[in-house]
């Protein structure tokens, strides 16, 4: 079987590797799809090498058929299912409150532990999700970054009627609109990369791209009232700054981004208008659960999302040219083929 | 009558004044108490030019006694009231969803409009709050900033068995940290004015000093997890550095203090940990009449807060000297003396 392997500075390895043998409490998935994520481009950049070893095998938005059932598992060979990438120690504050997800001690699966970017992966029988048959295996490659939008959405108390501006419409940002709009909230997205603004509009959704006044856009949309919620998912500064500037008394900021820096914040504004900032990261197993019954219901546009499939031979070249940004939304690695 | 003017460049002007005459729907009081807030500083320091008229009269803590009652108004002659400062348009997004003291076009009673400092004021009738005998003139002096503590500790949504960190033990800090310990919360003032530390003692708080390493403190006082809620009330950009590190999972952070400029805020604290962080501003009428029963119940208290008392013709000194810092909490202008 192929795997690859991160080897720092920039560099991917796919090559030979003994494939992996399921423990106590565990399964071996065939893989069949691994997406490319912004975390996936982190760990490129080198930005989480505290974090995965040397010849770690990255890949946590997995979509795979069950190998080897184990007996009892209620599972059966050949299923297809999706990845719940996480452990969790069940004894920190994070784990006793319910908030696992969060664990002050969480490992992910193509971080810290191996991920699916390898034909066959060993996983915990548990973090196992059944995938109904009338998705794809490229529609089901996206339920994780679903996930997340669902968790982001269900976080953020969105309701019927908001106005929700998402600041950056990549994949996350693209569901985040979709699944906000599906929970009746009138949803626009501010992208400035041409590409995107062009698939955004295919997915019916309404977009500020570049050159335009955002703050003068927002004030005419919400007769000066300010958005009710903001998604901020770019990881760009100056998303920051103005993201303040948007909302209205009372309003909600999703922290979806991740940003490696402190960065500036308005907090006379915060005061002023007794804002909400709050952090929005991974999923609790409702929101997976949420995500594939949104996927199923075609309540969201998943095939369009995925602009580019490669084979895992083309790891190294993939990252290069996602991190090149560009006509390019989510890349998915199809280990179907070689 | 005397009253005193705002001329710029750190002057008060005390001088004599016509009295108010009230309009419709206005009631005159003859003045007894008024606190000087750090927002009334912040106008002494120019801060607040582009608010406040040049000959402006401020002051918004105040006490008073009814001077004439208008008919049909409730009130007897005599009878002693405080006062919800504030004047909203009724018609903006925070008027029309019920959070009028974020009114869009507020003008506060002290900045925008006339304020206390005066021995006779005319106000809107249905600003006026009844004050219980038991309480004296300067204990109801400060019910404007419990009304302030007890809104932010509402809002934050403190609970019995929370572990709840205070940052600044002035006189907001300090009834924060007697409102939320009364409501059953476990409570910590981080201070570092060696005068004010004594008298949160004196209080029964308790208090983490300067030099000590509030991180550790916090990690020792909650086995790890974090705070449960944070206030930050000194406007000290060193606050705003630590105050991501020292919350639990899905903690809260209640941004009390007024910081001017943007400050760098560790914005992957708030991804890793779902914090939140929400603005608290002012108060509702519920905040004032809670605000009332919690002192007239003696669940907080007051007397020890007033660290001096002053007559009109010393409010430049005492500006220069609340601004100096050192040994004062509450400043309070008697307008019964000279």
């Amino acid at each position: 079987m192929r795997s690859s392997f991160y080897e720092g500075n920039r560099r991917f390895r796919v090559g030979p590797a003994a494939r992996p043998t399921p423990g106590p409490g565990e399964t071996l998935l065939r893989v069949r799809r691994v997406g490319i994520c912004g975390t996936d481009l982190h760990i490129f950049q080198g930005h989480l090498d505290h974090r995965i070893p040397r010849g770690g095998v990255i890949g946590h938005e997995t979509l795979a058929e069950i190998a080897e059932a184990p007996s009892a598992s209620g599972f059966g060979s050949g299923e297809r299912v999706v990845v719940e990438p996480l452990r969790t120690c069940g004894a920190c504050r994070a784990c006793r409150m319910g908030a696992a997800y969060l664990c002050y001690r969480l490992r992910v699966l193509g971080v810290e532990e191996p991920g699916g970017m390898q034909d066959y992966w060993a996983v915990p029988t548990d973090r196992l999700l059944r995938v109904p048959t009338t998705l794809s295996d490229d529609e089901a490659a996206v339920i994780e970054p679903l996930a997340v939008a669902t968790h982001d959405v269900r976080r953020a108390e969105v309701k019927p009627g908001d106005a929700v501006l998402v600041f950056g419409g990549g994949p996350i940002g693209a569901l985040i609109a979709m699944v906000a709009r599906h929970r009746g909230a009138r949803v626009v997205v501010a992208e400035v990369n041409p590409f995107r603004v062009e698939m955004l509009g295919k997915l019916g959704l309404d977009v500020v791209g570049p050159g335009r006044d955002l703050k003068a856009f927002v004030d005419e949309w919400t007769g000066g009232d300010g958005a009710d919620v903001v998604f901020e998912v770019t990881g760009n500064p100056a998303a920051v700054k103005a993201m303040t500037d948007l909302v209205r008394v009372w309003g909600t900021i999703s922290m979806v981004a991740i940003h490696g820096e402190p960065l500036p914040v308005d907090l006379y504004r915060f005061f002023a208008r007794e804002l909400t900032m709050h952090g929005s990261r991974l999923y609790s197993r409702g929101d997976w659960e949420e995500a594939i019954r949104l996927a199923a219901a075609g309540a969201v546009t998943l095939a369009p999302l995925v602009s580019r499939k490669i084979p895992l031979e083309s790891l190294q070249q993939g990252m290069e040219e996602a991190l090149r940004g560009g006509p390019v939304m989510k890349v998915l690695i199809d280990l179907t083929t070689e």
